[in-house]
């Protein structure tokens, strides 16, 4: 399925409307909507009924795609998966964050600091995938560290753990896709709202597509230049490829 | 399926113990789970491929039921649905509903006010049914106006427009049920987290039954005294009764 994208400049600009005065979603309703998206791709992609594995790696970096994946985790918990989240680096200037982490808190989910050893759960005998949620559209380089190590990390277990990148694969250009040579490749790619340019990369790379983030209306969708995408039923996340 | 229910009292204690401090859950998160959870409630209940109908009438209170439904209304125009709001007492100490107002607007979803003419709406050959969002759990008797107009008009018109009432049917009594003689009847009730008392009078009544707010985890619900609910997948919603 062919569709538009909306570059790195742009999507900055259409979270600034969805979140402004006029329209005043608020960022608590947005990520938990973005969050949920993700966990039920993770779903359709790895039922659970499909193997004795439950355990999943979220990987939650410090800004907006991180917060996306604290919600995940918490929605794949009540699905029936056990995530384990890695959090090195905690926002510190949007008190909604720490929210977010008392939440997973009380439903028991592991939230392992920097100093943590998040490694061991790189096992592909108990962990059905990796989330990367730690840096989405407003990432610019260089990767500074910790995350250069953890993507070093991600990359030589990818061929047999699979990850799932919300928004943007983490370490990726947002408009030009993967330049670095050890960039990761994900198995399943979540944009959220509509893609980013990047996306246009993986059709190339048997890399599964989904658009999450059910939120906006056709109008609106018409001023940035995409088309609705064709959710079904109650779905919050819809396959673009391969169909 | 028997259920536990939980009192008035006890599911006050529930929602203060979820945006307390130890949880933290905002009630912008739990509104929108919540209103989700009663669109996707009235998309199983009457699929949009099964009727050329698609006109909602949501009646939305002054409190956190018509919040729900404000949240409700945005996901059944996503789901393709036309839904039109009466909102007749505009909630005014808490911020966060004017922002669900605008976010109606962005969504081209009309928002009556208390003096437009919102029975024109009650019209069962163009609309599907009617959601009561007016009074939820913290409801005490009697009804004020303009609503004890509306629950007249809505008792006349249910034999031929289904009614979905979002956790508490408006008027009944949370813990006794229909008390008053010319109560309500829905043909849906969506209880959130757990039913009420009242819902143990509907097993009689014919009407579906459903439980949302998918938000808390097991040991939570065994200290509320109750069983966690078998969602399925990713949905928000478990039919209870009929089975």
């Amino acid at each position: 399925m062919p569709f538009k994208t909306v570059t790195s400049k742009l999507a900055a600009q259409l979270d600034r409307d969805l979140m402004g005065p006029e329209i005043g979603f608020t960022l608590e309703q947005l990520m938990e909507l973005a969050g949920f998206s993700v966990a039920q791709a993770v779903l359709k992609e790895y039922p659970l009924a499909a193997s004795t594995k439950t355990q999943v790696l979220v990987l939650a970096g410090p800004g907006n795609n991180g917060g996306d994946g604290l919600v995940c985790a918490r929605h794949l918990k009540l699905f029936g998966f056990h995530p384990v989240v890695y959090y090195p680096k905690p926002n510190s200037k949007t008190p909604f964050f720490s929210r977010l982490v008392n939440q997973l808190k009380f439903f028991n989910i592991p939230v392992l600091n920097v100093d943590e050893n998040w490694t061991q759960f790189l096992d592909s005998d108990s962990t059905v995938c990796v989330v990367d949620a730690l840096f989405g559209f407003s990432f610019k380089p260089p990767v500074r560290e910790p995350f250069g190590s953890i993507l070093q990390q991600l990359h030589k277990v990818q061929d047999r753990l699979p990850i799932v990148s919300v928004d943007v694969p983490t370490g990726w250009d947002v408009d030009e896709g993967p330049v670095e040579p050890n960039s990761i490749i994900p198995k399943v790619l979540v944009s959220l709202t509509v893609p980013k340019p990047c996306a246009s990369k993986i059709d190339s790379l048997e890399t599964q597509h989904y658009v999450g983030g059910r939120f906006v209306p056709a109008e609106f969708a018409h001023k940035y230049k995409f088309e609705p995408f064709p959710y079904e039923n109650a779905d919050q996340v819809v396959k673009l490829s391969p169909n």
